[in-house]
């Protein structure tokens, strides 16, 4: 049954990997930067993406598409905010994808947008394998999930530009050793930038908003 | 593409019930209760087991397969007490299913064991759809998480005997509301019980203790 299974997933991200081409040349067209942001469940994605659309507001046009099992919580909370959001309901599905993605941009005012975040589904397995279409992959860890995530879940942590550590309010409660975390992280991935960030406090966000800014300045073909 | 995934993923869940039936069997011929811990990444699954173990010891024979898709952290951290442990590494994959735990089964002296536990791979959404032969399914809610997470999560949240809430410790640094969060699971699932424990402190612990004790003499066919 193994080989069986193998194949099949072979061809769906040969197909994926097409169709997240196509998304990559709608984006350019438009001069979008598109991030791509994972986590586990409940590690503070959305509150990243709103305490960022705060940040940016009068100075770039943000939009967010949202990955859910189920419910338009975190959607709601961006639409609030007067920020184009299309909520992606997967119904199960563990992981968003190129075709989801490409449906959810036909959604979106693409001549009024400048970066665009794609909250993937909270999970930090399946969301690594599948390109959307993004220029960038940012990834959040938790600081209550532990420092030795990277050991457990090598291929999110390879595969990412950035990785948060968010929560960090909550360090002096938690024995979350950051030497060892970086050194896990760059063991498998020597270029990831990372950052310690609350974003319940703010502390830490400037090198985040520093270095969306430094990639919508450069442009992405 | 849908429909075709969809066929293939019911093949698979057909196959998977039936080796899970069998699994069953062989746990009711030794007498065996297994209990599939499931939660996302860094909740304390492990931290959980080990409480467990040191609680039972002398009491009951326990015995523990842990699944992750890499490394042997958890496994050697549960082999330094002394219990049976087997370690399954997924190599990607997302959750464990029936086969798995029956080779897992295959390197365990059953004749030797009251209790087992399967740890599953941190994630909060595929594992909730593969029976492995367990009797009771149990997840872990890390409250970091918070208290949205069965409006996000609604399958694995709907399918399970026990929701525990774990790192209580941390609650007064969080804003989790306990009564929102047993409504939206109750919504889900009426006959789940919720205990709220921190394998921290050890507060909480002794009502899943009790459940357990309660479910050991009960015997399970």
């Amino acid at each position: 049954m193994s080989v069986k299974v193998l194949t099949i997933q072979e061809s769906i991200l040969g197909a994926n990997e097409e169709k997240a081409a196509s998304n990559r040349e709608l984006l350019n067209k438009h001069g979008i930067l598109a991030v791509n942001i994972m986590s586990s469940p409940g590690a503070g994605k959305t509150s990243l993406i709103l305490q960022t659309t705060g940040h940016f507001q009068g100075k770039a046009r943000l939009a967010v598409i949202e990955g859910d099992v189920a419910s338009t919580v975190d959607a709601d909370k961006v639409s609030e905010r007067g920020i184009p959001v299309v909520q992606i309901n997967t119904e199960g599905g563990c992981h968003l994808d190129a075709n989801m993605t490409s449906r959810a941009l036909d959604n979106l005012p693409l001549n009024e947008i400048d970066l665009l975040f794609i909250e993937n589904v909270g999970n930090l397995i399946c969301p690594a394998e599948f390109a959307l279409g993004e220029h960038k992959k940012v990834m959040l860890l938790s600081a209550p999930e532990g420092d030795d995530k990277p050991y457990k879940y090598p291929p999110m942590f390879a595969g990412v530009d950035v990785v948060l550590v968010n929560k960090t309010d909550l360090l002096p409660y938690l024995e979350f050793d950051m030497t060892a975390f970086n050194k896990a992280v760059s063991g498998l991935n020597p270029n990831a930038r990372i950052f310690p960030v609350s974003c319940k406090t703010g502390e830490g966000l400037e090198k985040w908003f520093s270095w969306l800014e430094t990639e919508m300045k450069r442009g992405h073909q």
